[in-house]
């Protein structure tokens, strides 16, 4: 009927995704505050900031400082975002960060005009040139991914074979210069997927590229996050990128609501009450969110810091 | 890999959840234009108020007015809810709504207590009771259902043998009275429920009773409310409680969040999504969605009436 993964490994988004979308300002060390605060989960993958132009996103202009600060904890990667080589630069200067290369492509490029100012061919040019970039200092590539996999605010519909076609494109943009990619990891930027299109996608993504282990990046927009998790799960996903008590959302998607990502605790929940691993000490989490909470001054999407988790209720 | 059904019967809870969760007070027009509201979205199913005592839910104190003014649409049965022969006779009395009636037990002795103050032989007792009156008055009876069929705050883990069970007894006291049931409803009224334990639940019942349809009465307290729905989907289950907005919640659940039944307008875009009919027009059910916020006055917490559909968007 499924094919549940064992264990899920979770990829938290929330200082980034987080901050980057508050209107704020939010004090450095407050911010510093949330990323030691989930050392302490059992989460073992961090993403702390992101490296774009302050004059664009206002909420990360601190990120080093941000990444100077926080508590480095063993056994847990922290990671940055950047979307061009200046950002890259930046993340390699700031000398604390896990870094690790990705082939990004956008399956709308109505979408990736707006985000990133550039066409599809100047796009793919520029992974070659980060790609380079890369090699150079050491930083192994072992990610690609794919925004607006399921559709585009600005384009519509997105058909699965351009998803497909898109991997495809990234894989022999990796071959090119002889890199084996690990992982696909593929957006739902705008919040356009329900359970059934993350089976087809995936489903699809899969059959053409066996050896790729294949990585969800949800949105909640439109309440179908954690569904689209499950159905995921079903279809054998076990890399969830998500945000502490959902935090963020995409500065340039356009969308009405403030809902971000996936929400972190409410994952974690749904994972570990099905028996799936996730490494994760849900009180822990759970407090965390609340301290997010507290950080940005108002109420959060996620539902577990709220309903509880049902450890105390089974004592 | 499912058995996605072609479409399905949605009973909108959200002014009988709601207003009895509200603290209010809520003038009764505004109930009203909520369900004037409703019926023009195309729900055929709407349930208005429920009679209970008004010292326990002072939100529905003002039910028989309620039920004396909205507007009766062509094809929408208006129906109630009540817990007892008192709260029955008050629903035949005001005269204005479609009843039918149903033999409702609890999977949660201790729940049960809390909920309406009695034990399961004397709630067992009651449904013989009402079922008499139900016949009395020629009130069909259709529908069986189980709260707390996934677990509760007070008990625990409810088995899915003790659910099963109890689907019999209430089949046996069904055919003590000649009746045979249609439909048999699970509640998830605590929010336990998980997609994995929906498939089990779900699944042990069909198989045990392959002649009723089964319905899913879901809470969305801890964020899996659409993620459930959707497991109850690939089951086939076509029959779905759900709540405008997420209106609503159990007053007696001791739940320290305020999230309320699954999402109404959320559940609708899912299924629309997926091809699955509703017959409810999606952008007049998120006007009804915005008119609940308007009238509890504060955020509820449905997520595609802020994010919106993707109808506008794809034209």
């Amino acid at each position: 009927m499924s094919d549940l993964p064992q264990s899920v490994r979770i990829n938290e988004e929330g200082p980034r995704e987080g901050f980057q979308f508050e209107p704020g300002p939010i004090p450095t060390e407050r911010k510093v505050a949330l990323i030691d605060a989930l050392s302490e989960t059992g989460l073992t993958h961090i993403q702390t900031v992101s490296f774009v132009n302050p004059q664009r996103v206002p909420g990360m202009a601190d990120a080093e400082a941000v990444a100077a600060r926080f508590e480095r904890k063993p056994g847990v990667l922290y990671s940055g975002l950047w979307l061009n080589e200046k950002g890259l630069e930046r993340a390699i200067a700031c000398g604390r960060l896990d870094l690790s290369g990705s082939i990004s492509l956008t399956a709308s490029e109505k979408f990736l005009e707006r985000n990133q100012n550039r066409s599809l061919a100047d796009n793919i040019a520029m992974q070659h040139n980060m790609i380079r970039l890369y090699q150079d200092h050491g930083i192994a590539v072992e990610r690609g991914s794919i925004m607006a996999a399921f559709g585009c605010n600005f384009a519509g519909d997105i058909g699965v074979g351009t998803v497909v076609d898109m991997v495809e494109e990234i894989v022999d943009i990796a071959e090119e210069h002889e890199i084996v990619l690990e992982v696909i990891s593929l957006a739902d930027t705008m919040a356009w997927a329900t359970p059934m299109s993350i089976k087809q996608v995936v489903g699809a993504v899969r059959e053409r590229f066996p050896l790729l282990d294949i990585a969800l990046h949800l949105h909640d927009t439109r309440g179908m996050g954690i569904a689209n998790a499950y159905a995921g799960l079903e279809m054998g996903v076990g890399i969830f990128d998500s945000a502490v008590a959902g935090l963020g959302g995409c500065p340039f998607a356009a969308h009405r609501g403030a809902a971000g990502n996936v929400c972190t605790e409410d994952l974690v929940f749904m994972c570990e009450e099905m028996g799936i691993e996730t490494g994760v000490d849900l009180e822990k989490l759970i407090e965390a969110a609340r301290l997010a909470e507290d950080i940005v001054g108002h109420p959060l999407p996620g539902s577990v810091k709220m309903g509880g988790s049902l450890a105390a209720l089974r004592r």
